[in-house]
C-alpha cells in the first residue's frame, strides 16, 4: 500500500457551510473532521470525535475517496477546513497535496500540541492553544515551531473566564505578531442567544479597554449564533 | 497654508471598539467619521454624516489634530478605520501620511464611486458598492480602478432582498479575485436579534447552495447584533 493509499479515520463530512470561528468567520467552507484527539478539554464542543468509540463511529477513507467527496458536493466552493479532534495526529501529506492538485484552498484548525511534516503545505490553519478552563496545559515549543512551519497561521483563543482572559494576554504576548482572536467561550446547553451576546459584550469591553492587546479580534462563534449548537452545520 | 494643515470635517471620532463588518469583523479599531457623501442611500444607517447640515454638524480638524486625538484615545490600538459618508470625497493624503508615519494601520470604507489619488497609500479598504435597493448607480470603471489601485481591497455587498443578491452575483462576476462579503441588510428600527439571525440564515442558506458564490463570505453586522444601532460604537 502505498501512501496515497493509507486510509484516514472520519468522523464526518458536510459543507457548503460557513466557517463559525476566527479570522476565517463566515468563509464558505467544506469540512472533514477527523477521529482523534490527544487533548480532552472539558468542555470541547465536538466530543464525538474522540470520545471512547471514536475510531469505531469513524469511517476508513483514502485521501482519494475524501476528495471524490468533497467534489461531489462542493457546488462551487474550493476551500476546506480539516478539523477535528485534532488533525494534525494524522498523516495528512497525501490528502493536503491531492486537494492542492484539485484546485483547493487547505485550511486547518488545530491546537497546536502537534508538529507534523506537512504542515508547511497546508495554505493557512488557526491554531487554537487551550485555556485553563480546559484543564490541557500548553506545549509552547510545539506551538512556536508549527506558528513558525504555517504559511499563513493565526491564532484563536477560547475565553470564558478571568484565568483564560490572561492566558489569551500570554498567547499575544508571545506570539505578538500573529493575528489573535478571542472567541467567547461557548457554554453548550446553557447559553442561548441573548446570554452569549451579552457575554461577547463583556468580553469586547475588557478587552478594548485594555491596551495590552492592542491589536486583536473579539468573536462569537457564528454557526452557533445562527444554528445553535447542532452537529454537521 | 500648506497641504498638511488642510482641515477635515469630522463628524465624529470613536474607539477603540470592535470592526463590525466584512473581511475585518471583530478587529479591534479607532473611527474617523468623515462628512459628506455623493450617495444618499435609501437606508444609509450613517444618515448624520451627509443629511442637511453635515458640514455645520462637523468639526473642522487639521490632520495633524485627528493624529493627536487618536494617539490620545487608543490604549495600545494601532489600527485606523476612515469611514464616512464616503471618505474618498477628501484630500486624505495628508493624514493618511502622518497616520502612517505615526505606526498606524489605515483602513477605509468606501461605496468605490471616487478614486482618489491617495487610495495606494492606504494600508487596506473595504468596497461596499450600493445594490439596488439602496436607490444608487454603480460607477463600474470608478470601481475597478479604486479595487486595481488598493493594496488590499476586499468588496461587501448589502442583501436585503432578490435585486440586490443578484447584484451582488454580479459585483462577483467581474472581480471574482477580490474577497466579497454579502452582509446582511439591517432595517433600523424594525429588525431584532432574532429577526436578523433569522434572515442571515436564510441568506446564508442562498449562498451555501450558490456555485455561482465558490469563494464568499456571508455575515451580519457584530455591532448592530451587540449594541443595536446605537452612534458612536
Amino acid at each position: 500500500m502505498t501512501t496515497t493509499e493509507r486510509r484516514l479515520p472520519v468522523i464526518e463530512m458536510f459543507g457548503p457551510t460557513l466557517q463559525g470561528e476566527g479570522r476565517v468567520i463566515g468563509l464558505k467552507t467544506m469540512f472533514v473532521r477527523l477521529a482523534g484527539c490527544d487533548y480532552a478539554c472539558s468542555w470541547c464542543d465536538t466530543k464525538y470525535a474522540w470520545a471512547p468509540d471514536h475510531l469505531a463511529k469513524s469511517e476508513p477513507l483514502a485521501p482519494a475517496a475524501i476528495v471524490a467527496r468533497l467534489e461531489a458536493a462542493a457546488g462551487g466552493c474550493r476551500r476546506v477546513t480539516l478539523s477535528g479532534g485534532n488533525p494534525a495526529l494524522h498523516d495528512l501529506g497525501a490528502l493536503v497535496a491531492q486537494l492542492k492538485a484539485h484546485g483547493w484552498h487547505t485550511h486547518m484548525e488545530t491546537q497546536g500540541s502537534l508538529v507534523p511534516p506537512w504542515l508547511g503545505d497546508l495554505d493557512s490553519a488557526t491554531f487554537s492553544p487551550k485555556p485553563p478552563s480546559s484543564g490541557m496545559a500548553t506545549d509552547w515549543t510545539a506551538l512556536a515551531q508549527g506558528l513558525a512551519r504555517c504559511r499563513e497561521p493565526d491564532l484563536k483563543v477560547v475565553v470564558f473566564d478571568d484565568a483564560d482572559y490572561a492566558y489569551a494576554l500570554e498567547v499575544h504576548g508571545r506570539f505578538p505578531q500573529v493575528p489573535l482572536t478571542l472567541q467567547l467561550g461557548n457554554r453548550v446547553g446553557e447559553d442561548t442567544t441573548a446570554t452569549l451576546l451579552e457575554r461577547l459584550d463583556a468580553l469586547a469591553d475588557r478587552a478594548l479597554s485594555d491596551p495590552r492587546l492592542g491589536d486583536v479580534r473579539v468573536l462569537p462563534q457564528l454557526h452557533v449564533l445562527l444554528w445553535g449548537n447542532r452537529r454537521g452545520v
